[in-house]
Order: C-alpha cells, then sequence, then structure tokens
C-alpha cells in the first residue's frame, strides 16, 4: 500500500512570473524570472541548488530546459512532461527526492511559452500520439462534458458564468494575472461562441509565464527561512482510456481526479474536504471543468454543483474559496507552469502574503491539475499547509 | 551536501525486449513486453503497481504513454525526458519514490520506437530548441570530438575500430542485440564514411526497442524476490552549455560524464572505479564516445585510452570488462530504452544470468548514458550491485 511523505518537506521559496502576453520574454526569461524569485525568497544561491525538476509540455526538451538559462552547469535536472500536470509532476518528484535524503536543497519549476508557438502549444504537440487529439480541441472536447452534464442535471449557462465571473472578480486582485478585469454574467452569457455551449469567457486564455519553488527537508526548513509550508499530500491518477467518444465513458465524471485527490486526501488526512481545506485551487480550464470538479474533488454531491455556486459556497467570502488566484480563467495557463502557480497562491495565502486576495485563515491549501481531455486525464494534486 | 539512498532500493524484476528493426510492433507493444517480462521476473501482478515512470524521447506524451498500454488506470505515473538519459532518469526518480517510502512497488520503463518516425526520432526532435541540433547532426557533432581526439593524443581510427570490434562480438552472444554478427578492424576501418573519422561501423543503428524494472524497498525485496540487486548509486549531470562550436569546449572532454560518475562512486564508495567496478555498461553512441569515456569515467588518465585499448583492458576477458551486451554499437540506441538495457544488463551479469556473455565475477555493475551532443550533455550513471 502506498505510504506518504507527510509533513517530511517544506516549501521555503517560491517564485510566479506575471501571466500573460510576454512577447517581450522568452520562455528562458521567463524561468530565470520565476526562479531567481524563488530563490530570493528562499534566501538561497543558484550555486547551492542540489538537483532540479522542470515541468514542461512543449516549450523545451530535456533538463538543458532549466540548466542553461539558471546556469546550473553540471547539477541533475529532470524534465517531467505530464501533459496539463507537468508541473504539480515536477513538485511531486521533487518533494520525493528530498524526503528520500539525496538532496537538500532543490528548486521545481515549470513554464510554458506559448503565445509565440501558437496553436503548437497546444493540440497540435499530441498530434503523433495515435489517438489523443486527433480529432478534437480542447474546447470541443470540454463542451461534450458540458451539454451532457446541462442536460442530465439542469444546470445552465448561467451557473458556468457565474464562475467565471467569481474567478475574473479574484484575478482582478491578483496582480500577475493575465487578465485583470471583471466580467458579468450577461456578459459571459452572450459572449462569442467557442463550442456550445462554452463561449469565450467559459475558456482560459493562451498565456506565457512560470513558477518555481524551492523544497528542502522540513526538518531543516528553519535553518533555511522563517517562514515556509509544509507538503501534506501528492496525488497523481493518470488515465488508461483513450478520450473517445467510443468508449464507455458518461462525460459526468472526471475518475482522475477522484483518483488524485483521494490519494493526497489520505496522506493529509482529510475525510471532509469542503471543511478541511482552506483554499482550493483547482483547474478550471474551463468552467465546465471546475462545476465538475466540485464535485469530482468530493465538495459536494453529483449534480448539487449548480446549487452551490447559487449558494456563492466557492466565492473567496464563502465556505471553501476556489480559485482565489483568478484560476486559470483569469491567470492563463502556461501548461507547466499552472500546477506550480497554484502551489504559489497556497503558499501566498497560507502565509499571510496575498495582498487583497488575502484569506482571513488559510491552513491548509490544495492545487489541482487536469492534463488532457475527458475520458482520458492526467490528474494532480498537491496539499500545502502549516 | 547531497545525500545517498544506497542499498535502500533494490532491483527485484527487469526485462528487456529484442532490440532491433520492430516493424510488426509499436511502441505500446514494445512497452508491454519489456514491462509484462519485468513484472513476470519480479512476480507482480500488474495491479500491485503503485506507481510508475516511463522515458522516452520522442515516442509518447505524457503518462498516458505506459498507463493505456500497460490498462494501469489512474495509477500515478510520470514521464521522464532527458535525451538520451530519459530511461536512465526515470529510474532514477522511481528509485527516489521509493526510498521516500511513498511506494513499495513501482515500475520504471523507457522505450523508443524509431524507425516508424525515422529522422523524428533523432536530430529534428530538437527543431524547436533555439540552439540544439540546429546546425549539427549526432555523427557530426561527435566527428568533431574524433577528429581533436586523434589529432592531440595520437589515436588512430584502427583504436576506434577496435572498441566497435569489441562490442560487435559481445553482441553476438546477446539474443537481444540488434546486430548479432562480429565485425573486423578492416571492415571497421573501410566501412562507408558518415563524418570524418567516423565510418558506418563506428555509430550505432537506428533501433526499436524497451526495457523495464520493478523496484521495492531493500528490506522488503525478500519478501517479494528470492535474487535480486541493489542500487548502490544514482548520478545526473546536465550541461548548462549550448553545444556550438562558439562555446570554450576543448572537445576532448565529457565533463557531465565525469560529474555524474562522481555522484554515484561517492554515493557506492567507488574510489578505484578500474578495480573496483566488474562491468560497465556505457554510452557508445559512437566508438570515440566510448574512447573518450574510458578517461572521463576515471579508468584511466586523459590521453591514455589508446594504450589501454591495446592491452584489452575493455575486453570481456579484460580487467574491467565493458558492454558485455554489446553496447549501442550492437544493442541499437531506442533512446528511452538505453538506460534500463544496460541496468538491465548489470542485473543479468551480477545474478549470473547472463549466459553465453556471464563474466565469472559480477558483483558491481554500471550503466552510463550521454545525452546531447559534445559540449552539452544530460549524463545519467546508475550503478547496481549484490
Amino acid at each position: 500500500m502506498a505510504g506518504s511523505i507527510t509533513d517530511r518537506v517544506a516549501v521555503i521559496g517560491m517564485g510566479c512570473t506575471k501571466f500573460g502576453e510576454r512577447w517581450e520574454s522568452s520562455g528562458d526569461d521567463l524561468l530565470v524570472e520565476a526562479c531567481t524569485e524563488a530563490l530570493s525568497d528562499a534566501g538561497i544561491d543558484a550555486k547551492d541548488v542540489e538537483a532540479a525538476w522542470v515541468g514542461t509540455l512543449s516549450s523545451s526538451m530535456s533538463g538543458f530546459a532549466l540548466t542553461r538559462p539558471m546556469k546550473l552547469d553540471n547539477v541533475p535536472v529532470t524534465r517531467v512532461e505530464n501533459a496539463c500536470s507537468s508541473g504539480i509532476d515536477a513538485f511531486r518528484n521533487a518533494c520525493f527526492a528530498v524526503a528520500s535524503g539525496m538532496y537538500d536543497v532543490v528548486l521545481a519549476a515549470g513554464f510554458e511559452k506559448l503565445k509565440d508557438q501558437n496553436v503548437r502549444g497546444l493540440g497540435t504537440v499530441y498530434a503523433g500520439h495515435p489517438v489523443f487529439f486527433s480529432t478534437t480541441t480542447g474546447p470541443g472536447a470540454f463542451s461534450l462534458a458540458a451539454t451532457r452534464y446541462l442536460g442530465r442535471f439542469g444546470a445552465t449557462k448561467e451557473h458556468l458564468a457565474k464562475i467565471a465571473v467569481k474567478n475574473h472578480r479574484n484575478g482582478a486582485m491578483n496582480p500577475k494575472a493575465h487578465f485583470r478585469r471583471e466580467v458579468t454574467v450577461e456578459e459571459v452569457c452572450s459572449a462569442f461562441p467557442i463550442a456550445y455551449p462554452l463561449g469565450l469567457l467559459d475558456c482560459c486564455p493562451t498565456t506565457d509565464g512560470a513558477a518555481a519553488a524551492v523544497i528542502v527537508p522540513a526538518d531543516r526548513a528553519r535553518e533555511f527561512a522563517k517562514e515556509f509550508v509544509r507538503v501534506k499530500g501528492l496525488g497523481l491518477a493518470v488515465s488508461a482510456g483513450t478520450g473517445q467518444i467510443l468508449d464507455d465513458y458518461d462525460y459526468l465524471h472526471f475518475p482522475e481526479a477522484t483518483a488524485a485527490a483521494r490519494q493526497a486526501y489520505d496522506q493529509a488526512g482529510i475525510t471532509d474536504p469542503l471543511r478541511q481545506l482552506d483554499l482550493v485551487e483547482l483547474h478550471d480550464c474551463f468552467t465546465i471543468t471546475e462545476l465538475i470538479l466540485y464535485e469530482d474533488l468530493g465538495f459536494c454531491a453529483k449534480g448539487e454543483a449548480k446549487r452551490f455556486v447559487d449558494d456563492g459556497v466557492f466565492e473567496r467570502e464563502g465556505e471553501l474559496p476556489v480559485n482565489t488566484s483568478g484560476g486559470l480563467k483569469a491567470c492563463g495557463h502556461p501548461v507547466g507552469a499552472t500546477g506550480l502557480r497554484m502551489i504559489y497562491e497556497g503558499y501566498q495565502q497560507v502565509l499571510g502574503r496575498a495582498g487583497r486576495r488575502q484569506l482571513p485563515t488559510c491552513d491548509l491549501a490544495m492545487a489541482q491539475t487536469l492534463g488532457g481531455i475527458p475520458g482520458m486525464f492526467v490528474a494532480g494534486v498537491a496539499i500545502v499547509g502549516r
């Protein structure tokens, strides 16, 4: 049976670039920006980094992606590629290496430079895969879940819109978000259609960015930093499915997300996530994704999410704030960076550094990513806290 | 300072496909073949695999690469991509996860399906990289090292040829090698020129294949298997260079290989590798690579390798047998598989299962990979033993 590394590793510094259309910056520039902020926050010199992990879907290759821009000559650097969970899985592997006793100071970074790559950054990167993305796009695949969910449970485009409104409201308070303007339910519902029922404002944008974390053994954290968070749980679940309509799949569940969350909940001792978690950053690549995740992560029963949305449970002032950063919806989704950007939000909130977005209480924060399409996901979870 | 996981994890089963032109098999087929053999060797059912790592340069994407063919639904699978060190780095990360206490039974696999991809599997996969492989090919880049080394140290094409002859002789005894025929010094020296001084028989072929390992905590190994090997040392060193001629680089050293070996030697308590190691599987992508590695891995002083070759030190009957499997030269080099295929040779030799290739004594075996081009390498090392 799987064990745990709960409370044995700590994050002593983090960094995150401004997310957005970073035409002026290369992928190297973004990595340097995020890693330098993380190292500076931790009070660690780059030469003291013993090993590193870098997550990217398609913006570079091999450990060179990080050694060259950061001048980490002959340092062991692993490139992790795990679709939209690349960043969280880079973090996960870095945590294992520290918990194993092999290293004491490691860096986990994630980035993506999507604007220069145009669509190469998304769908077509999988063109060589035997089944994946051969006949569909992200919005097209998730629209299948949206039509099915709305039809089955009587949710409406307005319920989806309320999620976009919430995340844009939060994002307006996040200086690192791609979009910092609020939107209304009316604007979301009347936005240009992308793949029915998803309109432009139901979709996350195409964004450049990077984020990074410095990780050490928890029993040594205080030697390095006054403030830090502990890693409480790590989950990863990868589908064996093919993401095709011919699969026996109902489009109402993301079972990989449930499986990954269960791993992390078990490690962190969480039996009632709605009450025990203080913040969740989850993978709102589309508004429907967030709606279904409320249920699959165990915050409410299947089909109940619309009522929870109407009740404001996941608002910043609600019982379980979700995506206080603005989520993928407002921050954007530079693929390899996203998981670490979510952990960054949790880190800031737990340490009381979230500025205007600061929650009154935040002792336990979860980051959750979902890579792929319905029927074929890589789901990742990281829980950090005091 | 870096620590160690020496003797804390064990390999209880391994598998390796026949390497070669596997037109009849997909990448999925190859992975299933190698993983099934490894699981069967370990006496482990696929459903007992708690987590996995899969190394591939370009033959698939994300953890899906392994979950789908092996039907490991919702299992955590990380794809590691680290150039020609992808397989050894997948193994390394799997070892860390077991040593961390998170998992007790994990799988590390590596594969590449190169024949169907043609050159996509090699040079052009890096076409998007800002500097790498923009103006050169593998043979072209290593020919720079060969001309420089031959000119500086007075080695000859015959010294290189003797390495090819040795590895083909070993490969002829390996049922899983791509090429199983012996060659003569004369044949190697007069083979079709590829990039002077490297001819066709100085170069490894383009090959399909997969290899896999089942890894558990060493203190539980005996519960699972009667025979196993322990992991003694793991090294990885990634260059911050650009692999371009304009770099300040002498083409006579592979410093990344030295750095990675030093990490593993320190962990395994090796101060005199020539005498302490019983077998080395090293990265002979070209004959010149093997020649330079004799020096950079510490078997002899710089410039001395040709004398050691003439003295037969690295023959199967010599003081330190190198590439008893036949190496990349005879086995071929399916990129993501190579590191694990080397560990497989060490595993077989240590357990006395190497058939006609069996060494009289083999208690400590090293696998060593080198990804990239001179001036820009990812070097990996894994040492296993009793």
